[in-house]
């Protein structure tokens, strides 16, 4: 592959969103880079170019058999104006991680972070600059051969698209209700649950439809085999702070590693607070509760970094954490990791990548 | 809905491939059946159009969650040269199955078979009549909103494409030798095994490979739980005949239900050949095999109609049947039910449908 990246610019720019109204993965900017794949070239063509529809043929092996990776990073614009990412290499990294999992060939992590460097500062004037605003950052990966066989393609179209997001939190950062599914599976060890692809997401539907159906806004997924073990929330990975001590699922084949569960732990084990992965099943949580001990639990994810858990609805019981109220921990973490992100606070970790 | 369907004729005919060297799944006909959905007009704008690529923007939903479903099935060409469907009512069926599943809006079974007659009969010259080939028909579902969150679309394309493909066989029925998988797992109950999903294929890869790079065709699945019951192989389910009786793997949440499956239970009752679903340990299958008792063994889908099973690789060790060639029960439910798809047999339970 040669690592030159085509540019061609696009002759019309899109008015910008208002920043006071932005959606999430609505508005996208007004470039992308693309690069294809064939078994003898390889990754090849890198290319930024206008953003626009792509051509298909109905037998494109991406209608039929969900061979498909993708990943989800933010780029955040500094009070001072710079331009910020967090952890890119992490995602990079975790896309080939997804990559072995579909038979899909692996990409350079350091060529497409490069990639997305490029495209960022093109598009630099879409990232928004108020409070929880950021440039939403969807690389991803379908398979483009025309075949109706089921075996992993010989071609594939890797890309990157942006888009300009709101603030998670309209009114501040606010705990959320979340229902324990307890009939449905998101995945299984051996199964495709470590991997970041389209069929996870497929499988979580059915459950979020009827969790939101009983005011629910997000599932909790058990284990697929006992139905006993906490996994993790919708996209998020999920912490309980316990008569001091902080755990997370471990990670046991079926769970996805997110970057911000990485981060948390080292922010954590930084301020001396003990944090543990273990497995730990819902009725341990449960009776933690009913002994007074559960004192918080969050969701951690890119979508909205730290999600306060207000209440879980459990074996047809409601259990109410902290009043339904933001834990002290949940507050720390937020304002730290999002402080980091944005230059407020001091990169500790050598997290942050800064687009030129 | 209304039921009119528009059709648009390709002003170009593409030339028909020669019938010996049909492929499966590469060669498609000149028109297509497509039809749209939103929530306000429901399923819209019913059309027969020519073949041809459809444009899609990158952040549509077909490339990211994995929302799809597809169905499978077959046109035949008679001796007298009528165009037979095989039960096309149940692929239609099943595709509301998979689409409750994957919340998707039910389609209208009657008009989808009626839309799918009327493109066939526009598309007849493209059935090749050779022994043992046939016009593969694959209806599928794509997610089409533009939209990067995850939930059901609000908005759908119903395609219709055929393919015309050779026969199966190139040189008579043949075993096949399988794979006994243990470490990755397709499904487990309350995932998408039991729908037609993209998912479940995506998730099938990595086992395949490792099956064919160990010189085998084809993956058997064991149930997720424990991995020690059987589910079924790659694209078909599985029977076994153990002294006498015919066994298959009851439907038990994971595994998909086929149309053959369906079809060999209804012939071998009809043939008073004891046959019974139920959960069937490997082990089992093995301890009979060792004992002398398992006569036969055979895969049966829309692609093979019967696939007698030559060879089982379980824990290290080579089982094989019938010294690696076509029971008398396989070929039997072979010619009988290929028969009947052909108009050579009498259609003992009204299973076919004529295209005029
Ligand atoms: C299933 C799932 N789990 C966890 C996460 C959290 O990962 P990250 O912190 O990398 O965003 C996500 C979101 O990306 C997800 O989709
Ligand atoms: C996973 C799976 N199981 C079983 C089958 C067999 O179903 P049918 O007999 O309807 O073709 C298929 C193929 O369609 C399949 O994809």
């Amino acid at each position: 592959m040669t690592n030159k990246i085509n540019i061609t610019l696009s002759t019309t720019r899109k008015e910008k969103p208002n920043p006071s109204s932005l959606e999430f993965g609505r508005v996208f900017t007004d470039h992308m880079f693309v690069m294809d794949y064939s078994e003898t070239k390889g990754w090849y063509d890198p290319r930024i170019v206008p953003y626009e529809p792509i051509s298909l043929y109905p037998s494109t092996m991406v209608f039929h058999y969900g061979q498909t990776v993708f990943e989800g990073l933010k780029a955040y614009r500094t009070k001072e104006d710079k331009i910020f990412l967090f952890r890119p290499d992490k995602n990079f990294q975790r896309l080939n991680l997804s990559n072995d999992r579909l038979c899909i060939p692996h990409i350079d992590e350091e060529f497409a972070a490069e990639a997305l460097k490029q495209l960022i500062s093109i598009e630099k004037d879409w990232i928004p600059s108020a409070p929880g605003t950021s440039l939403y950052i969807r690389p991803f990966i379908i398979p483009t051969e025309y075949y109706l066989g089921v075996a992993p393609s010989k071609y594939y179209r890797f890309m990157i698209i942006l888009s300009p997001v709101g603030s998670y939190y309209k009114e501040g950062i606010k705990p959320v209700k979340i229902y324990v599914e307890d009939n449905y599976v998101r995945a299984v060890k051996g199964g495709t649950g470590t991997a970041k692809t389209g069929a996870n997401y497929a499988a979580s539907l059915k459950a979020q439809e009827n969790a939101e159906k009983n005011g629910y806004s997000q599932v909790l997924w058990l284990d697929g085999l006992e139905k006993k073990y906490i996994e993790e929330v919708g996209s998020m990975n999920i912490f309980f702070k316990i008569n001091g001590e902080v755990v997370t699922p471990a990670l046991n084949g079926s769970i996805l590693e997110g970057v911000t569960r990485n981060s948390i732990i080292h922010l954590l084990k930084h301020w001396d607070i003990p944090v543990s992965e273990k497995r730990i099943s819902m009725e341990e949580v449960y009776q933690a509760y009913k002994d007074g001990f559960l004192e918080e639990a969050f969701g951690t994810g890119t979508a909205a970094v730290i999600s306060p858990i207000g209440e879980f609805f459990y074996n047809d019981e409601k259990m109410v954490l902290n009043n339904g109220e933001t834990g002290e921990l949940s507050k720390k973490l937020y304002d730290t990791l999002t402080g980091i992100q944005t230059g407020k606070h001091e990169d500790l970790f050598n997290w942050i990548v800064e687009v030129n």
